[in-house]
């Protein structure tokens, strides 16, 4: 069965509605069926009828006489709305506009969009566009691109770019040209008023020529959809990389100017990506670069990078970089160290990276030697050399031809992917070309900064895609009540614990409002019902009761106040520490109670918890929310100054795993605090973990109106972790 | 008065000692001479005579008859030593090397350097290498390099390539040239027997051609003629921009495998860069880039980058990587705003970075005027600009040749520097080169990403040009007693403070081995001398005279063994606060000595300090130490967990004025801790800064024999400062 956007994407009849002799966008968009050689079926549509450019025109849609794949819509926004139905009377099913002035331009441009969206969906019209500059399938010649195309050197074309902006997909596939990169798919979405980024991506999985995706993206518009994308191509092995702008202030601030559209918080947008099994990089080479690596490679094996290289500097150069894109250079194993000694018996100690010296210019066969050795190291992922080709090409080739064939031959029989890259970004010259086709090395001229980035995020995306969890055991779909996207399709659902895994008690029915948890005393209740160890304080109500349950706990207490009002207990002199006896535990119980109500006379009190002191520990946050397109995130950091004045933290989408729980601790900076310090126990990571774990499904259990539910402090000390204090905040009750 | 260097640089004469028909190396100079246009004279020198390449060669140097300026030396390693005086005979004065073979190499290369290096000294003849690929003047036409050369298109070249690696200084010189971008120099150091980078930098200060200097270091063999060289290029207002490698572990571990050569501490370079004024880069790419930015604008105003584009995505792009390269994108001001809402009236709200959106392809007219509106924009240090030159050209370059020239009228007019960037790095293509030299467009072809972070890194090199303080100020001369580098020239010596600023109280002299502090005791009362606030604790030997100092403090006391052998008193119990009562303080002072005694008990003891408590402040860590390359350096940092577990330090090489210590504590990541949390006061950075530099300049005046001083914990509190403990090592003393 064939995807329900084939006949838009594969289309073996197009329409130029509106085509003019004077259009440059006319223009360009005949000129590029010829570049790319498309043989299907034309219609130009012009009013006045009679010829456009040479090619006969009829003066309406009906004249076409027949349904057609995909009409590309040139014509102004204000006409557009008229065009729609003669589509559908036509049969035609895929229209693309080019238009610009729609949500991207203010409230009237907006609601243009909103009656265009209802209009094409009443009429059975499926829109690419407004504000976008069309497709272009490469594999089967079928372009509907309105800027100038250049022919594509086909070079075994792999990679697909999908992007919101049709600018960047231009410029990307002028880059990739120039690094000799084919690609099977160029689409710009636009505004994506009907097929969005997250139906592409799902196009594009089921399509055997396109081995990865380059995505570049302004805003998420569906969040639901693009998931289950993603996670389709996840599934599938076939792998996203984003460049997703609004990691700094100023873009979130610029792109609400700009276009209205909603960056998002950056923090979570990372979660999704890592829940979803994307890997993200920040420039538009990298995106190219990466996205041709994987689509060369696939799934690499866990490890990290052997190098190698004719230049010691150039060596030290990639290690330096190799350390800053976050993947590792093993040292050699033994059996690799001992091999590459008997290939190369003239120097001394080998090492990754390994220099192989100007030495194998006069013996080219070190290099394919040194390969050989490297690819057998079972600690690497993979391996990379470092050569220039086209700069070494003094001798016509020669020397150069020599070397790459033994690349050529030494990849071809390496255990694990290699790649031979340039030392600094280059054109894929005439000579590279014509070289690289003669030997069949892999090759790419993108420099050793470029290089090595890509290689790590591969190396990552190997990585996410063995952990990420099958779409079957996330939920995503749209959830009742919640803020809505512009497709009106939702954010990402809760999903009950209960669902996901057996192993944990939850109490599996969403709560109804009364029984919602928000006070201390509420909260830590709740989550000792969920599983969290919970520290054993007791809210009291008189003097009397207080030195009592001190009494029975045996220890010097701490008491706080507890009321639904007061978050910042300490800032109304509501808190105080290790109390012992019964006269002093009075006089706090007191004390606390006359500060609290001089501070907050309104505060509904309910009275004073009387807990354990415990000796010196770590204390972290856990907090969830709830984010208006990806549903609810947990984070976790250390507590106190880390969180409030560092922001030291750790975010995840919301169910999380013990696995998840033990990276988040690994993510933050304040970390070797949880190994112990000056004389604290190190803290069980298992078990914090697991209890984070729990903190995280229960606050799923709450259901979509828990805006918040935060565990400040979480105290942990060996293998003892409690939650000393907690907050929920819900939002406002309305017709749920 | 020439520089010394000068024949060497620019020769008339230039003899190739070794040449044969054979060699690749003879083939390569040759050719370069002829691809170059070298006039003026040649000798070859091959022992047969006769002729060589159709050259005619004498048989010795001596047959030459004349002195020429430099001389190629392409005889085997053992032949040099031979050599050498026939060079010195022959009255020719610079010889370049290049055979590996050496330092590089291992002991015995190492050994056989230091004879080369003497002889040349001894013989009067200045070394270049060995293990180089020598160099090339490119203004002068003069090449004395082994590896095949490409004509330059010559493009006003301003920047000079300086490479401890010649490989990498080749690479460097093919990206330059994909980039359209121009060379004075190419010299190429490798081991630096002789002529080291100090010394061709001195030299490039001197050449008016050169406008920077991309500078690649493996490691710095002489630190303080580096020092030297970068202030001379410093105050000439000649930026220096500089790769070097040793940020990674890996590296540091390869390089010593590889060379055998020091590294060095990653972050005490860091330090030396911001001292001398050096901008630093992490690529090649990036290192010729930043360079022919700053040779074309110089040193830029101070203030943040002003960004337009016809993209919005690409303006958000662009806005991450500037938040990512650490430059501020300034908001406009609403003069700025007022002038680009009258040039442009069909857009909403000017913003930075500036979306003149896709209009600007049907009025041209637009570009320009955004641009000189941005220009006038007092916020700016510079404007860029983002178009792709190429890319667009689609219409034969009609419109690409308008929008350029408008672009190039308003940079002609700009107050403030201004460039032109593509979408993505590409080739200079001859289309450019041909529109760019048509209009005198500032363009570069490097992208996005590495545009962004060159210009960052000028406006960061514009910002230093102004701290770094004039060289008279700075002592660079070699120290006695000091660990030795490669050549013999020793550290960076110690600046006594009373040279650098008269200002501060300091004891002036060198301290003789018999007053050096080192136990708590005397290292907090030698900086009491020094002006270093110091808690007032007395160290006793009695518990009843720990009993009357407590009184006499009339407050709660801490009390702390003082012992030159024990650095950390808490593991031996040595450590009891918050006491109070003179029952309690007689007893602890037992009881520590007790404690102590039991846990260490060869350790000497001077007693036990006693002082007061103070309510909670900051703590910090200021620490001094020896680097074995730059000399005293100062390291900051929060203290407890924060240097101990975190390393959140931040580095600077001695002496520091107030302005270091305030930018020191800017950086660290809890600097947040400093303006008070929880009920702590914000503490007064301006007096800490004082205590800091105070610090560091107690520790200069304890002279060269000093490893590090410590002072830990240094609390602060509002306004009071005070080093509640210290101490310090020395080095073992030998013959001083």
């Amino acid at each position: 069965m064939s995807h329900p956007l084939a006949a838009l994407f594969s289309p073996r009849s197009i329409a130029f509605v509106g085509a003019t002799e004077r259009s440059v966008w006319t223009r360009a968009a005949l000129a590029n069926l010829r570049t790319l050689g498309y043989d299907g079926k034309l219609f130009l549509v012009n009013r006045k009828g009679g010829e456009v450019l040479g090619h006969p025109a009829v003066s309406t849609i009906r004249d076409i006489g027949e349904p057609v794949d995909v009409a590309l819509l040139m014509v102004p926004s204000e006409a557009l709305l008229d065009t729609l139905p003669e589509l559908s009377a036509a049969g035609i099913r895929h229209a693309i506009i080019l238009s610009a002035g729609f949500a991207e331009s203010g409230a009237a441009g907006r609601e243009l969009q909103g009656r265009l969206t209802s209009l094409a969906r009443d009429h059975g019209v499926s829109l690419l566009g407004p504000n976008c500059l069309g497709f272009v399938n490469y594999t089967s010649k079928a372009p509907v691109w309105t800027v100038s195309l250049r022919p594509q050197r086909a070079r075994d074309p792999k990679i697909a770019i999908v992007s919101q902006s049709g600018a960047l997909a231009a410029q990307m596939s002028y880059f990739a040209q120039w690094q000799g990169i084919g690609l099977t798919y160029m689409v710009s979405t636009g505004n994506e008023a009907g097929v969005g980024v997250a139906q592409v991506i799902d196009y594009l999985v089921d399509d055997p020529s396109t081995r990865s995706i380059a995505l570049f993206l302004e805003s998420v518009r569906d969040a639901p959809a693009f998931a289950r994308a993603c996670l389709r191509a996840s599934q599938a092995g076939k792998p996203i990389v984003v460049l997703k702008v609004g990691s700094s202030e100023v873009t979130v601030r610029s792109a609400q100017a700009h276009t209205g559209s909603l960056v998002g918080d950056d923090r979570v947008f990372d979660a999704a990506c890592r829940r979803f099994g994307l890997v993200r990089v920040t420039s538009l080479e990298d995106l190219i670069l990466t996205a041709e690596v994987l689509a060369r490679w696939g799934k690499v094996p866990d490890g990290g990078l052997g190098l190698i290289s004719l230049s010691g500097g150039l060596c030290e150069i990639a290690a330096d970089r190799a350390a800053d894109a976050g993947v590792n250079l093993p040292s050699l194993s033994p059996a690799t160290s001992g091999r590459l000694a008997a290939a190369l018996p003239d120097f001394g100690t080998p090492h990754n990276p390994l220099d192989v010296t100007g030495g194998a210019l006069l013996d080219p066969s070190m290099l394919e030697k040194s390969l050989d050795a490297m690819t057998a190291e079972p600690a690497f992922a993979a391996v990379v050399a470092v050569l220039d080709v086209a700069a070494s090409a003094a001798d016509d080739g020669k020397l150069l031809r020599q070397l790459l064939a033994g690349v050529a031959a030494a990849q071809s029989r390496a255990a694990r992917p290699t790649l031979l890259i340039s030392h600094t970004v280059r054109p894929f010259s005439e000579l590279s070309e014509e070289i690289i086709d003669a030997t069949g090395c892999n090759y790419l001229p993108c420099g050793v900064e470029h290089g090595i980035r890509a290689v790590a995020r591969a190396v990552e995306w190997s990585k996410l895609a063995r952990e990420v969890q099958p779409s079957s055991s996330v939920n995503v779909a749209p959830v009742r009540g919640v803020h809505s996207s512009t497709n009106g399709s939702g954010t990402l659902a809760y999903v009950a614990p209960s669902e996901r895994q057996g192993e944990r008690r939850s109490p599996g029915v969403l709560i109804g409002v009364d029984a919602r948890p928000q006070s201390e005393r509420d909260v830590l209740e709740y989550l000792h019902g969920c599983g969290v160890p919970v520290v054993p304080a007791k809210v009291v109500n008189s003097a009397q009761d207080a030195v009592s349950h001190a009494n029975a706990l045996g220890s010097a207490v701490a008491l706080k106040i507890v009321s639904p009002d007061i978050p910042h207990k300490t800032e109304v002199g509501g808190v105080m520490l290790n109390i012992t006896g019964a006269d002093a535990v009075a006089v706090a119980y007191e004390k606390i109670l006359a500060s609290a109500r001089r501070a907050m006379p309104e505060a509904r009190i309910e009275g004073i918890s009387v807990g354990p002191m415990r000796d010196a520990g770590v204390e972290l946050f856990v907090g969830t929310m709830r984010d208006p397109q990806w549903g609810p995130v947990i984070t976790v950091g250390l507590g106190g100054v880390w969180v409030e004045a560092l922001r030291d933290t750790s975010l995840r989408l919301l169910p999380i795993s013990q696995d998840d729980a033990l990276a988040m601790l690994d993510e933050l900076r304040g970390k070797a605090l949880l190994n112990g310090f000056r004389g604290t126990p190190a803290v069980d990571r298992n078990n914090l973990a697991n209890v984070i774990t729990a903190i995280g499904d229960a606050a799923l259990a709450l259901g979509p109106q828990l805006l918040s539910l935060e565990i400040n402090p979480l105290r942990a000390s060996g293998d003892r972790v409690e939650a000393l204090d907690g907050w929920a905040e819900w939002e406002a009750a309305s017709n749920d």
